[in-house]
C-alpha cells in the first residue's frame, strides 16, 4: 500500500479533495501499514505524519521515531493562535503552530500535590493538566497507544494567548490579580468566573498541550456511550451498579458481542482504575475503521485526583465480565515485576516531559498508588481465573502459548 | 431614667406596642444608663437583655454580666428553626431558640489554616466562620464593643438544620457526598452550588452564631457607604486611592464634619487593618441615636484571610486624616506592651469559645500578624504626630492629661 491508497492508515495527501478523502476512508481493510509513515514522513510536519500513521489498532507505532519530534513540536514550537474550544464543560483553548499543527491546551488549575476534595462528586472535579500528560504516558506504557500525545509546557499568558488571540470573548476575561499575576477565566459552563480564574506567576502558566486528531471532516469519529457509564447524579445509581450480572446482557449486544470491543472496553477500565478516572462516560472510534478498531481514550483531565484512595467500581467491567486480552495481561504482569515496576517506568517516562524541570508531574504518592492498584487488578484477574478458567483470556497473540496467569 | 423611658438604651417592655416603641426610640439623649440592664434583667432572656442594653455608644457594657449568659445561650441552646437569610451574597441561615432568641449562622467553608488564594480579589473571598468569631473578640479587646456577640458551635446538620427547617429551597440542596458526609449548598449568588457545598464530618459542622440585633421594625438602622469604600472592580481605583488629600473633603462633609464620626471611622479602619478586612463597604448606625452614635461593625467574615501579608491601604483613613481617639490610642499602646500583648490577650479571649476545643480559632500565624500590624498602626500614628502635633488626638476622655504619644 502506498500513501493515498492505504485505507488502514489516514492518508491525507496535501492536494487531495476532502470529498474524495472521505470517500476513500470509508472503505477499510485489515492489517497495519507500518511502512507508511516511514515512506511519507520526510516532507510532512510531525503532526501530519502522526495523522497519517494512525491505524486501525493504534494511534502510533511503539517504535515510531516521529513521536519524539511531535512532542518537541508541541513543547517548543511558536504559538501563532489561541482561541477557546467550545464543547465540554471546562475551559480549554485550541492553539496553532506555524506549520499548521494544532494542540488542545488545558491550564494548570490546582497545585500538583493537592488531592481532590473528597466531598466533590466525580462530575464536579477540576480537570488537571498533569493528569492529561500522565494519562498519555500510562496508556503508552500499557501498550495501548490510544491517547494522542500530550506534553507539558510553560506558556506566556500575555505573549502566547492574550496578545495573539482573535477570540474577543476570551480576551475580555483577562485581568491582573491583586498580587499582579495575569489571570483569565474564559467562557464555559463550569468554573469560568473570577473566583476560579487561571493565574500565572506572574504571567507564566503551566499547561498541557495535546496534539489534535485529524479534523472531523477528514476523519469522522463515532462517540459511544460507555455501558458502564456512571449516573452523573448525586442520588441515582447506574444499572451496572445494582446488577452483578450486567455483563451478560452487554456481552450479547452488538458491538460488544463480536470482536475485541469488550476486551477493549476492559483495557480502558484497567487504565482508568490505575489512574482513578471515574469520568469515562463516552469513548470514540474512527468511523473509517467500523467496529473492528481501537477505542480512543480522550479527556483524561479528571484522572489522578486522589492517591490515598482507590475506586474499585471503576474495575466493574473487568470484575463483572472476567475477560482480558492476553497482551494486556502479559503487560500488567511484567509491570508488577520489581525490575519493571510500573511506578519506576512511569517516573522515567514522565521525566522526559519538559514540565518535570519545574516539579515531578506525579507525586510519589500517585506513583505508589499505581503499583498498589496494579496488584488489585491482578488479584481480581486471579479470582476470575479461579472461577472461569481459560475463558478469561482473550488470545489476541496468535500462536502464543498459554502459560496461564 | 428607668426602663421604658430611657431613650439612650433600647427599652422593649414585653407589653409595649411596637408603634409606641418606635415613637419612643426616635427621641434621644446623651449618657449611658448603666443601671438599666441590671434592673430589668432578671425576668428577660439573655438576648432581650442584650437588646435592651444597647446604648448610644456601645452594644454592651464592658462589665455586662449578661454577656457570658448570652454567649452560652448561643452556644448551647436548642435550635428550633433554621431558614435561609436573604440578602448578602453568601449562604447564611437564621436560627431560632426556644426562648425566641435568634442567631445568624455562618458555616465553616475553609480549613482554619488555609490562606485566601492571593489571586482572589477581596470581593470574591470566602466568608470564614472563625473570622466572625475572632472579630467579635478583637473588637471587644480594643474596647469598641461595636460587634454583636458571636460564638462558635458544632451543629448537627441533620437534626439541627435538615430535619427542622421549613425552608424547602434549603432542604432541597442537602445531599450525601461520595464519602458519606452530609452536605448542603443553599441558594445564593456566590458559591451556592454542588462544587462549593458545605459538608459535615459526617454530619457535624463547625459554624459561627452571631446574636441578632433588635428587629429592624423596632430599631431601624441606617446604612452608610464608607467614604473609603473600595471600587469592587478589578480594574478601577476608588477616589481615595488616587488622592492623598481625600480626607480634606471628607472632613468638611457631614456627618464627618461634626462629633466623633470621623474618629469612629478611623477606629473601624484600625480594627479592619489589624484583621486585614478589605470588605468594609458600608457600616450601620441605629437611627434612634441620630448622627451622634457608635458605628456597627457587622459582617466580618472576610477578615483573617491572610496572615503572611498586611494590606496597608486599609489604614488609609488613619494615614490620610491623621486623627485618633485618645481612648483608642491608649488601648493600642497598652496592647503593644509585653505584659498585655494583643496576641496573648486574643489567644486567652478566644480560648473561652467552645470551638477552641476542636482547634485554636486563629492560628499562631494570625496572632503574630496582629502584633505586627499593631506596631504598624503605632508607627503611622507617630509619623502623624511628627507632622501635625497635638491635633492628631481627639480627646474623648475629658479631664485626661495629655501625655503625648
Amino acid at each position: 500500500a502506498t500513501a493515498g491508497s492505504s485505507t488502514d492508515c489516514f492518508s491525507i495527501p496535501s492536494s487531495a479533495h476532502l470529498s474524495s478523502m472521505i470517500g476513500r476512508m470509508s472503505d477499510s481493510e485489515e492489517g497495519y501499514d507500518a511502512a507508511h509513515w516511514n515512506s511519507s514522513s520526510q516532507s510532512h510536519p510531525p503532526w501530519l505524519r502522526f495523522h497519517l500513521g494512525i491505524s486501525r489498532w493504534q494511534l502510533y507505532d511503539h517504535k515510531d521515531p516521529n513521536l519524539r519530534q511531535l512532542e518537541e513540536q508541541l513543547a517548543f514550537s511558536r504559538i501563532v493562535s489561541a482561541v477557546q474550544k467550545t464543547g465540554g464543560t471546562q475551559l480549554k483553548l485550541l492553539m496553532s503552530f506555524p506549520n499548521y499543527g494544532q494542540a488542545l491546551f488545558k491550564p494548570m488549575k490546582q497545585e500538583r500535590n493537592e488531592e481532590t476534595n473528597h466531598n466533590l462528586y466525580y462530575f464536579s472535579d477540576f480537570e488537571r493538566h498533569n493528569a492529561e500528560i500522565a494519562a498519555y504516558h500510562l496508556d503508552r506504557i500499557l501498550g495501548f497507544r490510544r491517547i494522542p500525545p500530550v506534553v507539558g509546557r510553560l506558556i506566556d499568558m500575555v505573549k502566547e494567548i492574550k496578545d495573539i488571540t482573535t477570540d474577543r470573548k476570551l480576551a475580555r476575561t483577562f485581568f491582573t490579580s491583586p498580587v499582579g499575576n495575569t489571570c483569565f477565566y474564559g467562557q464555559c459552563s463550569y468554573y469560568c468566573s473570577t473566583e476560579h480564574a487561571v493565574c500565572g506567576r506572574p504571567h507564566v502558566l503551566e499547561a498541557s498541550l495535546a496534539v489534535m486528531l485529524p479534523d472531523l471532516s477528514l476523519a469522522p469519529r463515532r462517540s459511544w456511550r460507555s455501558p458502564w457509564r456512571r449516573s452523573y447524579s448525586r442520588s441515582k445509581l447506574a444499572q451496572w451498579e445494582n446488577n452483578a450480572k450486567y455483563c451478560e446482557s452487554v456481552k450479547k449486544s452488538p458491538p460488544y458481542s463480536q470482536g475485541t470491543r469488550l476486551v477493549d472496553l476492559i483495557d480502558m477500565a484497567i487504565l482508568d482504575f490505575l489512574m482513578s478516572n471515574m469520568d469515562r462516560h463516552h469513548y470514540e472510534t474512527f468511523e473509517k475503521f467500523g467496529n473492528n478498531t481501537f477505542l480512543l481514550h480522550l479527556d483524561n483531565g479528571r484522572a489522578f485526583g486522589r492517591h490515598s484512595k482507590d475506586e474499585p467500581s471503576i474495575l466493574a467491567p473487568l470484575v463483572q465480565c472476567c475477560r482480558i486480552r492476553r497482551s494486556t495481561l502479559l503487560k500488567l504482569q511484567l509491570l508488577a515485576l520489581p525490575q519493571y515496576r510500573l511506578s519506576d517506568v512511569m517516573r522515567a517516562s514522565l521525566s522526559r516531559d519538559p514540565l518535570t524541570s519545574i516539579a515531578p508531574l506525579l507525586s510519589e504518592q500517585h506513583l505508589t498508588a499505581l503499583d498498589r492498584r496494579l496488584v488489585t487488578v491482578l488479584k481480581k484477574l486471579r479470582r476470575c481465573q479461579e472461577q472461569y478458567n481459560d475463558s478469561v483470556i482473550y488470545n489476541d497473540i496468535p500462536g502464543h502459548l498459554n502459560f496461564g496467569l
